[in-house]
């Protein structure tokens, strides 16, 4: 069911994507390529390329809210590609920030063509994706409900900059609490996730109080999702993950799981004497493991993990009521909770 | 007149754009705090500070341009407050990107906090510009007008990152031709200043065509202005500029003047091997100004400025007929085209 919706969308969502995206101009042609880089379309000598997409979680979130309150989700591409080139503008920045040379395997824009371009190239795609949001009226999408949907796109983008100040800020402290990272996952993760299924369900004619329901859904989701991700950069397989076992520990990523077990009144300080210990790696591993057990961290994430995901589906429920469980939100909510599995 | 307009809306302004980048959370607070630092209402311990604010051009026009049509300029009021936001955010970036490390005599934002964060706050002014801009129906504005206003300055972004990329390429370029030159500071510079007179004008409700003509006056005003600029950093007194006689030389700048001089099919390779010349610098300022003499390249310069001047009044007589000559938009294009008198 899941499959037969990305099969169906996807193509009219890329589509979507490559209109806006396009440029025409000679002169500026390699400023839109390094965006057809980024996207996947062309390779680093801007010659086409067939590469596997992301997994587009978010347009494909936003459309299937538009269908759950029985809308038209060819109402939503232009919002679904919005929310999609959004994502990848703040991948782009993202990656001149944190200094990450490559992205699925290929190269970083900034490490291609370097950083003042790629920081234009971000900027580019951030404005283009409010041009898309603003090809709504021409689906039929009214002025009102295009400013509305475009009010709560502007507010996550404003979220999303404030986690991202949070995450960077992190990596300067010594004392991070777990309130503090669930706000900042909140901002970096869960607002665009939200913002998705929420403008989703505005374009679909979502009764007020809906669109709400739907944004909880959608951040509640992206908490638990984050919260995976931390377990599984520490427990996960692998050959599931792609990582190496306990990557997150030897990188001491402020993850929520560290953050825990750094927090322990018994066994804390031992382990960040650990973690800065001159030398730190590999062999320190089985040690590391032992106190993020001692600490109980795994138990206190899959707790967290499992309230968030219980509230998203509770805000589902909310939202669309008795067609909650059998809508492909929810189908999509449990799938995302299975990766590890 | 001009200043009688300048004080009466100049305290409006400010205060609408500290209501968009209030912030105000105690997390958050940094963040805004740079946003604070860059606008000139903070030091860089992010206390108060009373600095002389630029000369916001770029929202008075927008102002001027409502009233001009018959608007109530307190309409255009966030649209005023999101044009200044957003070419702050395009400071703010081009300043990392073009590695500047000062600007009006302070320390630059990525000198302050580094580049990443800098990036990050940037990021958040584009998208405060945005909800600035969405706060125009709580003063009565329409939801269409409000949309067709969002479609210019959305636009508008774009070309600024287009101009911005052509500049940082032609850095890399032995060769930029005049066309070429023109094209790129159409969107670096004229694109904005022509979407404040457009969106000013849509608000204060110009007939169908009306906002179109202003947004040529703007942008032919624009172009003026930057070769004004062009020729000032080549011939301008030290005195009026504050910068050293033929600072733009001496920094072999792309300017206009400059990429005249080198196209000269007589004395353009002299110039170039003078240019590139080992040790190049001070002593060498006669010949070039001679080589520059020898080009015509004040006078093409002063030639086409004069062009831009013309087709932005001729594009003001047809906006507002009768009006244009007693109108504020006409002396304000006076004034700027009087600065090294």
């Amino acid at each position: 069911m899941l499959n037969d919706f990305s099969e169906r969308w996807l193509p009219v969502l890329e589509a979507e994507m490559r209109t806006v995206l396009a440029g025409g101009e000679a002169a500026t042609a390699v400023h839109y390529g390094m965006m057809h880089y980024h996207m996947g379309w062309v390779d680093a000598a801007l010659q086409p390329v067939n590469l596997p997409a992301g997994k587009r979680l978010r347009p494909l979130l936003c459309l299937m809210a538009c269908e759950a309150v029985g809308g038209d989700a060819a109402q939503a591409v232009p919002a679904a590609a919005a929310l999609e080139i959004l994502h990848n503008f703040s991948l782009v920045h993202d990656d001149i920030e944190d200094g990450d040379e490559t992205r699925r395997h290929r190269p970083t824009v900034w490490k291609v063509w370097g950083a003042p371009q790629a920081i234009n190239v971000g900027d580019a795609m951030f404005a283009l994706a409010f041009a898309a949001m603003q090809r709504l009226p021409m689906r039929g999408v009214t002025a009102d409900i295009t400013l509305a949907a475009l009010r709560i796109f502007t507010e996550m983008c404003v979220a999303l900059t404030e986690g991202q100040h949070l995450d960077m800020s992190f990596e300067q402290s010594d004392r991070v609490t777990v309130d503090e990272y669930l706000r900042m996952i909140q901002g970096k993760t869960a607002a665009l996730i939200g913002a998705s299924v929420a403008i989703g369900g505005l374009i679909g004619g979502a009764a007020p109080g809906v669109d709400e329901a739907l944004r909880r859904f959608g951040q509640s989701i992206g908490l638990a999702f984050q919260i995976q991700d931390d377990m599984l950069g520490i427990w996960g397989d692998p050959a599931v993950t792609g990582k190496a076992a306990g990557n997150d520990i030897l990188r001491r990523k402020k993850s929520l799981p560290m953050l825990h077990a750094l927090s322990n009144s018994v066994t804390g300080a031992r382990f960040a004497d650990l973690l800065n210990r001159p030398g730190f790696g590999e062999a320190d591993l089985p040690e590391a493991l032992q106190l993020l057990a001692a600490a109980g961290s795994q138990e206190f994430a899959t707790a967290q993990m499992n309230a968030f995901y219980a509230a998203g589906l509770d805000a589902l429920r909310q939202a669309l009521g008795d067609r909650a469980e059998s809508s492909l939100l929810w189908a999509t909510a449990q799938w995302l909770m299975q990766r590890n599995t």
